[in-house]
């Protein structure tokens, strides 16, 4: 294949080979015998999986090196090395995790620089591509871990209490990982001009379209709640249907207008009642107590807050007529974050000029993107998710659509590092 | 208080304080530390408490004796020995249940034959008073087990595979507690004329109707459902909603249009969703499965029979408007058990003649009625019961109602045992 490459070096069936062979020797790093990968922070496998992104990227000329907590960094040096260009993604993943969530983003990362280097030699600016340490929050209960220490926003103290599941303390891994916090007091990276993540999509809604590609030009907030609906336990037998205070009832209705004003809303809300359970959860007995969740989202900060005050509005009107007491607690409320606008503008006049089959889209999953945007320009690209599935062995991208995301990713890198 | 007894025997003073007596010194067996009282099916605090019975019983001057299984019989001699008119109730509890249901029944019978033959001597029937062996099914997977045997419905094979949840055998634990299986080729009692027995309601109708004693007509029929809801699961962020097949949204449909119709459909029909769940349960997952249960409950097995079938298609609808796929599996089907209409009268009448403050009414719960009255002509007598609550340490009946709860049987064995 050796002619081919050198021939059409962005031909797409090269690009898919290329990108398919990395993600699946990266796959072997944690691989799970329950399928798919489970690859988390500074474990062993995590470990060498950095180590050997590191060799692969010295393999191809670029200058790597780890910062203090362990995101890998790679860089094709510019002519003016003071701006950087970053691209990259999490090489972490969720336990039973697909093989695609966060390495698809380091492995197009790579593939572009090298094949940007080979066609176009020395960039303007320095193009570097970066494995961050960690997304997904799947060993520790902190996410954005790798992308939070690069801005610095991660604090030794966010973690240096906790523990993962089997109780081991997370400053212990990181040590043992070769690892330690960065120096807080250190001044931060001023060279970040840029940075473009691509990403699996985790949604439908590019193969719904029949879209290759998606340049993401906000990501959603979030609002969650858990609703506690208080009635009162009665025997199902001998409570007469007008004594009751029916906990589920009154719920029920509660999620049925909930999810029925989130429909006439319409795109880009969406609400989401993933949880619910009743008390004490017996076929023969009126639940006493009903609670669920609800989860928000909409790319608009008024949007949300207006549409929660309507669902919170409409919770209180049917506890009152249902004649039960209804708490709503509200314990997430994540603004959203919107793309950088030149550079989204940039990626869709490359990705029109070189043909790609493109949507501009928002995306209602978070990403390391949405930790950078605050501090350096940012956009994403998206690639296809078969039947949106993610965070499961079953993920899947087309090889083709995976070629298609690196080739975008290409033109964005070319359009930021070498003009 | 000798003389009070004995200047006026049938006195709700003097009755409540037997009760009462009686029934805290059988919740002595099987107290339970977590509260109230654990008396399950021959275990050691069981034999215990049937053991004191048959004492108590021998010392009022009943001939007392256990059948095979463990049912206890204390008899009051009739001048007709060959008819015998029956009251009491069952001795078991559920775990951490009240001291009321049950025990109650035994009470009230043993009392009453005590005032009975004091007062009026010898009947002119039999007049036997029972303590049954098991109804709650709270050791092992059976119910009934004392009624059953009463009436031939249980065999040997319905138990003798069966383990309590230690793993211990229900053979082993009967034949340790000094009783074995009834031989079932002999012939059952032919004596039985009538059964009658006094419970606490387990509902809260006669509390709030300020009603002391409830003449039962009825029990009711039941029929149980599970129903799965499968649509499917996606992520809550990415998934658009009109792309979303929400399993938790069809079944808030189902649940609040099935009681929404029992409500409008009125007593004695009652429907209740008791447990609900979602999968996978995430706060941010989009549910793909939901599964919940419906208990309908009424007097008239056509009126059960209709309701469900309006459920059924009504779930069937909302099922085809939301896309999702959705199973129906009843799994309990009881008839309704009308009690014996002759005895019921005679019970109401001489609630009238004696003015208790009664009520004519069904019971939405089940009862060993429920399995003498295909077989013998039964009615039942209820007290009310605080908030409704049962098998629960709370629950409790006012002194002055378990008096005249007493009362009302005592009037109703006068009738069918003397006259």
């Amino acid at each position: 294949m050796t002619e081919v490459i050198k021939e059409s070096m962005f031909d797409q069936g090269v690009l898919a080979k290329e990108t398919i062979e990395k993600l699946e020797w990266l796959s072997q790093f944690g691989k799970d015998p329950a399928g798919g990968v489970t690859r988390l922070l500074y474990s062993k496998e995590w470990v060498q999986v950095q180590h050997a992104l590191k060799e692969w990227m010295e393999s191809e000329g670029f200058e790597a090196r780890f910062d203090e907590i362990g995101n890998l960094f790679g860089t094709l040096k510019g002519k003016n090395t003071t701006e950087t260009v970053l691209t990259g993604s999490h090489v972490d993943s969720v336990k039973n995790g697909g093989i695609y969530d966060g390495p698809y983003g380091i492995v197009a990362g790579i593939l572009a620089l090298k094949h940007l280097k080979e066609k176009y030699g020395q960039p303007l600016r320095n193009i570097e591509v970066v494995s961050m340490a960690e997304e997904e929050g799947s060993r520790f209960p902190f996410t954005f871990w790798g992308s939070k220490n690069i801005v610095g926003l991660a604090k030794r103290e966010d973690v240096e209490k906790i523990t993962d599941f089997e109780g081991i303390p997370f400053v212990k891994a990181m040590e043992e990982s070769g690892f330690s916090f960065r120096d807080e007091f250190k001044e931060l990276r001023k060279d970040l001009k840029a940075f473009v993540e691509v990403h699996i999509e985790q949604g439908s809604v590019l193969e719904t379209e029949k879209k290759s590609v998606g340049v993401v030009h906000s990501i959603v907030g979030q609002r969650r709640f858990t609703v506690e609906v208080i009635g009162e336990a009665n025997h199902a037998g001998t409570t007469p249907m007008g004594y009751r205070k029916d906990a589920v009832y009154a719920a029920s209705q509660m999620v049925f207008d909930i999810i029925t004003m989130a429909r006439e809303e319409g795109d880009p809300l969406v609400a989401t009642v993933g949880k619910i359970e009743a008390q004490p959860n017996i076929v023969n007995v009126v639940p006493g107590k009903a609670i669920f969740t609800i989860d928000v989202r909409h790319t608009d900060k008024e949007a949300i807050i207006s549409f929660t005050e309507q669902l919170t509005s409409r919770i209180n009107e049917v506890s009152k007529e249902h004649g039960v007491e209804t708490t709503i607690d509200m314990w997430m409320d994540a603004d959203p974050v919107p793309m950088d606008a030149t550079v989204v503008e940039l990626i869709e006049k490359q990705c029109k000029e070189n043909g790609l089959n493109y949507k501009l889209m928002h995306s209602g999953a978070g990403h390391d993107s949405q930790i950078f945007a605050p501090f350096v320009p940012t956009a994403m690209l998206f690639v296809p998710s078969l039947k949106g599935i993610s965070h499961n062995p079953a993920e899947y991208t087309e090889p083709g659509d995976l070629a298609e995301g690196v080739k975008g990713l290409i033109g964005a890198l070319y359009e930021l590092g070498y003009k």
